[in-house]
This record gives C-alpha cells, sequence and structure tokens, in this order.
C-alpha cells in the first residue's frame, strides 16, 4: 500500500472496450479516487514502441493498469499486453495490474512477480454465469435442444423427431467432474437437482462440498473415475499437467458412451479425440464453451448437433461484468487506499 | 376388468409411428398378451369409412386402441381419432383406450364417458423430459445461449457480445410458476439449486411441496404473483379457463422488465401479446416449447433470438417413450387381465 494524497491520484492505465457495462459505484470510485488514462494503441506493436519513448511516452507514470472490462471484447481482443514481449514494456512505474475473469493464462505471473508487479484476476465473480452455462451444456449433451431450435427457426417444425431417438434424461446418470472448484461445485449442485449422481477427480478431497451435496464421491484416479461417468465435465485450470487431459488413451477408460462438457479451456481436450470418439460413436453428446483452437472450429464439428457449441462466453451476463469492475477497483483502492490486502495471484508479493 | 384365457386374447388396435421406441419388457408383454392389429388408414376419413362398412371393417371387434408412440410422430401426426367425427366411429366393442402423453386436450373424454369407454393418459411418465425442457428455457430465458451458437455455427465467432448486454443470471431473480404440479415442482427445484427464489399460483396450496422448496410462496391472485415475479413459467393444464391466461390486461401487472417460458400448452399465452410486449421492451425474454397457433410461428418471431423457440419436444427423450409404453401396457394388462384398476382419467367409469 502507497499513501495517496488527493492532490496526487495515481494514475491508472484503463484498457476500455466498445461496449461499456458498469457497476454504477465502482465506476463512480474508479474515476473519483484515479486519474484514469485510457489506452488507445492500434496494435500491441505500438504499445511496445510507445513504451520504449525516452520520455515514457503517453502511458508514462502509470501506477497501475486496469482491465476490468472483457478480455475478448473489441477492440482490443487480441492485444496481450502482459505476456510475450509486451509484458516487458510495461512501465517500471506499475505497482498493480487488475484484470476482469477467473482464468489468467493469457498472464506471464512468473514474470510480473520478478518485477515485483501485484496480479490481480477476479475469482468467483463469474463463477455463477460459468456454472450456469455449465449446467445448461450437460443439459444439452443429453438432449440436443439447439437442434430442433435449428429446425423451428429454418420452418421445419415437424422435423426435430430424431430427439426421441437422441434424447435422455441426465437424471439417474453420473457427472464425473474434473476439477472441484467454485465453478465445478455449482453446476453440481444444479445437475444433482436434475437427479444425476456427482462424482469428481482433483488433486485434493473437498470435504466441505461433499457435505453439501449428497452421495458426492471422490476418485483419486482419474481413469476410475471415468469408467463410472456418463457426462464427464471439465471444470479445471488449464496447465501445462492439464493440456490434453482428455486424449486418445483416456477415452479408452470411458464408457461405450459418453458425454463430455468443457467450460474450462480449450486445450485440456484434444479435439483430434473428440471428433474420433464421435465418428467411432463413443462420444454421444458434447457441449464446448471452449476449444483447443478457438476461434477457429473444425468444421467436422460446426455442422454436428450432437455438440452445442459456444463461443467462449460462460461468462457472459451482465452481473459478471458488474462484479469485474466491482473487483478489480475493490483491489486497486486497497493497495492505494488501504483498507486490506488486494486479492492477488502473486499473493507472496504481499508478505 | 374383464376374464380373457389365453385362446382367446383382446384384439387391440395398436397406432404406431414411423420410428419405434420400445420398453422391451413392456413391448414383449403386449404382444404376447393381446392380438394386435396394426393401424394403417391413410387419412381420419378412411378411419370413418371403415368403421361404418356393415361387417365392422378390419378394426371390427377390437377390445382397445393402443397409442403408446408419440402423438407428434409420423405418420399418423394429424389422425385425430378421439375427437370431433372421428370418435363416433370407434367400434362399440372397444372398452379402454390407452394414450401416450401428460396432456389428452385431443381428446374428447366426456364422449368416451357417455359411451363408458375408459381413457387413459400416461401421466407423470414424461414429468422429468419436460421439466428438464423447462429449466433449460428457464436459463435460455436469462442467457439467451443459442444466439451465440447461431454465431459459432455460421463462422463468427467473435459476433455474440451482445449477450454481454442481454445475458443475466437467474440467480437472485424469482420464478413465478403458474400450475404446480409434477412438472412445475421438478423445474422449481432445479431452479432453486440455480440460486432462483420460487413462488406459484394454483388452484390450492401444496404443502408437500413448500416443504421440499425453501421460501416457496404461495399467492392465491395471479396479478399479485406477477408484481413479484422475474420470470413466468407456465405449467399448468390447457382449458378454456387458462385459454389466454397470459393476454395484453396481464401484462400490464407484470414488472418493467419480465420473462416468459410455457412448457404447457400454446394458446394459454396470447401471441399478439407478446410480441408486442417485447416490441415495448417489457419481455426481454422467452422461452417456448408450445404455441399458439403451432407449428406456425408468426414470423415476427422467428428471427428474434430473445425468445427461444421449441417445436413441442418438451418429451423428446427415449426414457419418455419407454415410460409411455410402460404404461399403456400396464393399463391394458390391468384392464383385461386384473392386478389393479387401469389409472384412468375419467376414474368414475371404474367406481
Amino acid at each position: 500500500m502507497t499513501a495517496s494524497s488527493d492532490k496526487e491520484k495515481p494514475k491508472v492505465l484503463y484498457i476500455p472496450w466498445a461496449n461499456p457495462i458498469h457497476d454504477p459505484q465502482a465506476w463512480k470510485t474508479l474515476n473519483e479516487n484515479f486519474d484514469l488514462i485510457y489506452y488507445d494503441c492500434e496494435t500491441p506493436e505500438e504499445w511496445i514502441e510507445e513504451n520504449s519513448k525516452p520520455d515514457g511516452g503517453k502511458y508514462a507514470g502509470i501506477r497501475a493498469i486496469c482491465r476490468s472490462t472483457w478480455l475478448k471484447g473489441q477492440p482490443y481482443l487480441n492485444h496481450f499486453l502482459f505476456r510475450g514481449e509486451a509484458v516487458k514494456y510495461i512501465p517500471d512505474t506499475v505497482e498493480i495490474i487488475v484484470q476482469s475473469g477467473h482464468g489468467y493464462d493469457i498472464v506471464d505471473v512468473p514474470y510480473l512477480t520478478s518485477k515485483d508487479i501485484i496480479f490481480c484476476n477476479s475469482p468467483n465473480t463469474c463463477s455463477v454465469a460459468t456454472a450456469d452455462v455449465g449446467t445448461y451444456l450437460v443439459m444439452q449433451s443429453f438432449r440436443y435442444l439447439t437442434y430442433a431450435e435449428n429446425c423451428v427457426r429454418k420452418g421445419n417444425y415437424y422435423d426435430a423427431w430424431p430427439l426421441t431417438y437422441w434424447g435422455a434424461n441426465p437424471r439417474g446418470h453420473t457427472l464425473g467432474v474434473i476439477g472441484l472448484g467454485n465453478i465445478g461445485f455449482l453446476t453440481a449442485k444444479a445437475c444433482k437437482a436434475l437427479g444425476m449422481n456427482i462424482v469428481y477427480h482433483g488433486r485434493s478431497r473437498k470435504l466441505d462440498y461433499e457435505n453439501e451435496i449428497e452421495g458426492l464421491t471422490f476418485y483419486s484416479d482419474l481413469n476410475e473415475m471415468l469408467k463410472v461417468t456418463d457426462c464427464i465435465y471439465i471444470a479445471c485450470p488449464y496447465s501445462e499437467a492439464t493440456r490434453h487431459l482428455i486424449n486418445f488413451e483416456r477415452f479408452k477408460h470411458m464408457k461405450d458412451q459418453v458425454r463430455l462438457v468443457n467450460v474450462a479451456r480449450g486445450p485440456i481436450v484434444e479435439q483430434e479425440a473428440v471428433i474420433d470418439a464421435l465418428e467411432r460413436g463413443q462420444l454421444v453428446g458434447a457441449g464446448f464453451d471452449v476449444h483447443e483452437f478457438e476461434p477457429k472450429i473444425d468444421p467436422r464439428l460446426l455442422d454436428n448437433y450432437k455438440i452445442t457449441l459456444l463461443p467462449h462466453i460462460g461468462v457472459s451476463s451482465r452481473s459478471s461484468f458488474e462484479a469485474f469492475e466491482a473487483k478489480c477497483v475493490d483491489n486497486l483502492m486497497k493497495h492505494f487506499y488501504g483498507g486490506g490486502k488486494p486479492e492477488a495471484v502473486n499473493i507472496e508479493l504481499l508478505k
């Protein structure tokens, strides 16, 4: 924490988006307590160039960067400023970066830590929105309702009859959660209310959750869990360890008819293995909010209504964006004006 | 019940469909215990003609009619044999009619009763499937996810950004159930798990349900309930009393921003009032599995992704069709071979 008087409001670089949604209170707090400079580089290269100027360029003296807006919102969608070459050009004056969202795989946290820059994501601000989309995709992996909707919209009201064959009730089936964090738990609870049994795999048992969901069962061995799972639900963080966690080999441990939902990160699932399992008839339903090569999706999936395809919009509800802003502003306020420590990923810097 | 020996198996007119799904045990029982005659009229007019023949035609002597298949399945989709002119030509020998599905608005039950014909629907066999679609539509009325899916399928991955504005979490909002029967209760339970508050309106309080869902609150006055409701959920039976239950006048009692889901019967909701409320911005989301003039849907709705449109397929899961057959066969067995009374709509005939 650095004391800040009213006269010298900390300069904050604010990265806007085309469709602002604000939490009224947080937005007011941000504007009243900080000197906001709006990011406006045309390209990430311009960012590097600007910050390399002898006088520090137009962002000279910024003490924080606030990207509380949607990471996938235009116009700065492809401006990955916190990794690769770009991260090295963050001005030395920056003390803290606050960012929307739960995942931060587009951020080079070790580098930021090496430069003593605190990095805060916005955990648990979008868990409900993402978990709801997860529940939706579980349902879809059993019922394939967008196939029916597509028939209606095209004027073919009675063409949805294949659903009488394809469709199954989630009830009585087993959901196997990989990564039972906040998001996985919320989805598990909703699926339990739909009559599903819930099992989970992860690094550790979650006794609190086990107390809240009747019959919730832990499997330390993923392959053992797959043997009893009807619908696999991926909600774990992405890392080198979880890359291609679901691959060709893994399908050998699954049931003859299995469903798969991914709301975490695309590369956790090997797309080719999915296409193979679909073609072999083992994968009978799936729901993906994230994709290995997003925004590119294999054409073999694009016309297949056994898979529900969403464009990484688990987070997309107004309440998520309002909560992101509130969380980011709260972290900035704590850092510059006190009242507690910011909720940082590289928490070691705060010790 | 009429005693039946092995030698004289009761003749049953079986109305098939193009895509048979069977409950293995029930199908075996049906074939072993009854002499099945397959319905094969090209038109309902042929049915009338056939049954008017002096010798009784090809369906002479049938003692039951079994339509355990999907009422909306081809090829007999538009053969409404149990109402209008057609019902009057049911052979005098028929004692019982068993039919799939929960609703029976396409059946003239009073006429059947006047002819001493027992009529059995298949209640609670498709409640789970229908309630799940209801839950799905509630979610959709808040999140509009098929809009996003449509963007993906068309190759416009990043065009789903309006959902950041439109989208809201069901959590914290109030679901107002009209008609808290089995289907309404199952949806209410799932929506409760999504964090919604649940209120309901109907002819009577349901204390059993109130004990199962925390905070479940009864409103004897529909308009009073509408005042506190964020998403209206229609799951009541259709009758003259519920026709246009949701109409222009009713919208005056609703919140400024309201959502509407209908999984019961189309004409309960006046389509013109829906279109008007959408255009005025009061109706911000909706999900319809049924439609006032189905299969015709107003073109003003067909391109509007704030409304999720399904082709009356709430029931469409294999388990529903298996359960229909099991229920229908069970009712036939009870009537002809004993072991209890069939579960009839016109229960007065069984006294």
